[in-house]
């Protein structure tokens, strides 16, 4: 941070974006092995660093305090020495993932001879706007890296001084190891208009990642001019069929809505058929565990603690323990509340019967459609993909959990001798 | 067209869009030899249709000729007996291609047993923006059929009674075949209000294909808030490099410029190596095919029939028998020029050393990169994807011909045997 003077937001931002596309070109021909080993160093960096990044943390933990931050933020922001490992250790597992670039999709040859194959190659410049959790400053650049992007990141105001921190760290382990600066940059000014020349900056920032809350998400939407990938609500259903088996739906109805009421795979709604034996004890559980829940009549009927369901509740995301339920007459019923009300984010069944669950499976028009599992699954490390970037509910380019291969794009390579079009 | 009154555009859209989306659920149901004897039928209705379509087509080359419309876009408009064969051959064409849409992309087991696997599904409803080609009405509505989409067509006003014969004959194959009638619609006015209520029909209209000049797809790229499929320009290089073969760049040069001077894969600037030993007639044969030839002081030093080239010729799309010359000093000199110029549409090298031919496939940043073969090859049907919707330019979702896998998404299906999140 030399004392230059800042000029306006929209240059700023013009001047990193070329810079960091300047750096991509060269973390393009950057090896497998030296892009996991500049990780790993970056790893080791942020261990070695951690009493500076921890006293920035404090830092920011007293200005949200102050602030008047809930307690629910002050969590999210709040680093200590075990979350501090966590981040290093993610970084270790970004660097062991298997590096996207160069894989061959497919290749053909033409009847004429040429020969055709399609190649992953990175993005480009991502653009990550993110909110309080200072983790991101460090799981999105390592994702972006290792896919061979270079990153521009904004984060959060409450989190400015970690942020700095952690930046300083990682890049004190990657320039060492041959990644210019410019591949990761922190931008280094709070006022939103640094988030509107990012959201406009076509043609400089290949495609723009919000991580934060639905403001967040509906402002980028509403405003960018650079493609998006958009993580929207996790209005998840899951369909308790007349042939589940009673136990396992139980357990199912438990942990989808209760193990972490607050993340996008939690369930927000449960649909009981008719004709499901347990639907009291699936209830009675869920109340035992420190749910509200809200139904419809029917399932008021089913329990009198039960309280009744408003309109609005069918398409409330609550994040926190608090369920709609509603009882309906078959998989038909389920698959059109389903569709009036998903946010084809998660949705789940659990049925004993095949046909019903493959019908679900096939029919059920979301990012992930379940059976037999709990919807909290819905997360890139679950999915075996090492980390996650975000869980896209667009439907273009990547779609639910998205980690490197969504970080990629591809080209086509033609090899010809000589062939003319006709 | 029932004589209803026509609400406002935005009106309009938003219920041609809900129709739409209803019809693509019953699309998305279809199995792929349904959805093929549609496209087939469709294909026979045109043919029995081609009095009415020449008449129709007649009326619209009449208020072109009225309107002054120039000689190439009115021959764009021009069917005869002979297109339109070609365009009922082109739907029997889509109908025989493999059906995306199930196809498993890959699937994996976790250590806890769910089983993962991501599948193609359609997209849902596209929106087509295009201009003076009547053969788009046919083409477009055949690719999104096949691969389950429902489509909303938006023509150019020049071409309105052709659109429209066509699309009543498409239908009169379609829907005897089961495909629901609001799965090809075609929107029934002309103004420009149109265009920009489905470039803002965010959340209804799921993807924009817009088919056009640069005013169009500028227009759809600043308006947009639907994601955008965008075709740019092509301003393709060809670059020679010392080591090819004579006879052979000579003819590569002459066909990817002047085979036909009006498509995106035609190459716009040349760059001759300056130890490639036969530039002189490599310019020689482009002059006698009719090319003026505009380049730099060392060209115009090749052949004193090369015109000075000012600065926008490197960056212009002449998609005419021009073309632009540069000498440049070896590979990494041609590398930085067509990073510079290039719109990252399709770039060739010639060069018979395979390890120079290898680097700029390599580091060459376009949709299409080519060895020792004509650009002009650039095209979904010539690189086997059957048909194309387009080549795209961006860097997300799908690059270079887009044909029926980019005209569908994935979902994730989990199959699990009660598994809970720890």
């Amino acid at each position: 941070m030399a004392a230059q003077p800042i000029p306006d937001t929209d240059a700023l931002i013009a001047r990193m974006a070329s810079d960091g596309r300047a750096a991509q070109a060269v973390l393009a021909r950057m090896s497998d092995a030296a892009k996991a080993d500049a990780l790993r160093a970056a790893a080791q960096a942020l261990r070695a660093d951690a009493p500076a990044v921890l006293a920035a943390n404090a830092r920011d933990l007293a200005a949200g305090e102050a602030a008047g931050l809930t307690g629910a933020l002050l969590d999210r922001l709040r680093l200590d020495a075990q979350r501090l490992e966590a981040i290093a250790m993610a970084l270790d597992q970004v660097a062991a993932l298997p590096d996207p670039v160069g894989e061959v999709i497919d290749r053909t040859t033409r009847p004429n001879g040429l020969g055709l194959q399609r190649i992953r190659v990175p993005i480009g410049l991502i653009g990550i706007i993110y909110e309080s959790r200072p983790n991101v400053t460090a799981d999105a650049a390592a994702l972006c890296l290792r896919a061979g992007n270079a990153v521009l990141l904004r984060g959060g105001s409450e989190a400015v001084h970690s942020n700095r921190a952690i930046h300083a760290a990682l890049l004190r382990g990657l320039v060492p190891s041959g990644v210019p600066a410019a591949a990761v940059q922190l931008v280094p000014v709070q006022d939103r208009a640094a988030v509107g020349a990012m959201l406009t900056a076509a043609g400089l920032i290949d495609m723009i990642v919000p991580r934060g809350g639905k403001s967040l998400v509906a402002r980028v939407q509403a405003d960018a001019r650079v493609p998006v990938l958009a993580h929207l609500d996790g209005l998840c259903h899951t369909y308790i069929h007349a042939s589940a088996e009673p136990a396992m739906a139980r357990a199912i109805a438990h942990n989808a809505k209760l193990r972490r009421t607050g993340i996008c795979g939690a369930m927000e709604t449960l649909l009981l058929d008719a004709r499901f034996p347990e639907s009291h004890a699936v209830i009675a559980d869920l109340i035992a565990g420190g749910c509200e829940v809200r139904g419809d009549a029917r399932a008021q009927a089913i329990d009198p603690r039960v309280r009744p369901a408003s309109a609005e509740d069918w398409d409330t995301e609550y994040l926190d323990a608090v369920l709609s339920v509603a009882v309906v007459d078959g998989l038909d019923a389920a698959l059109d509340h389903i569709a009036r009300h998903s946010s084809h984010h998660t949705d789940a069944i659990v049925a004993a019967d095949g046909d019903v669950a493959e019908r679900f499976l096939a029919e059920v028009d979301s990012a992930i459609v379940m059976a037999n599992a709990s919807s909290q699954f819905a997360d890139g490390g679950e999915f075996g993909l090492g980390a996650e970037i975000g869980i896209a509910t667009g439907r273009l380019h990547a779609r639910g959990p998205v980690a490197l291969e969504g970080l990629t794009t591809y080209k086509w390579q033609v090899r010809g001798n000589g062939q003319l079009r006709p």
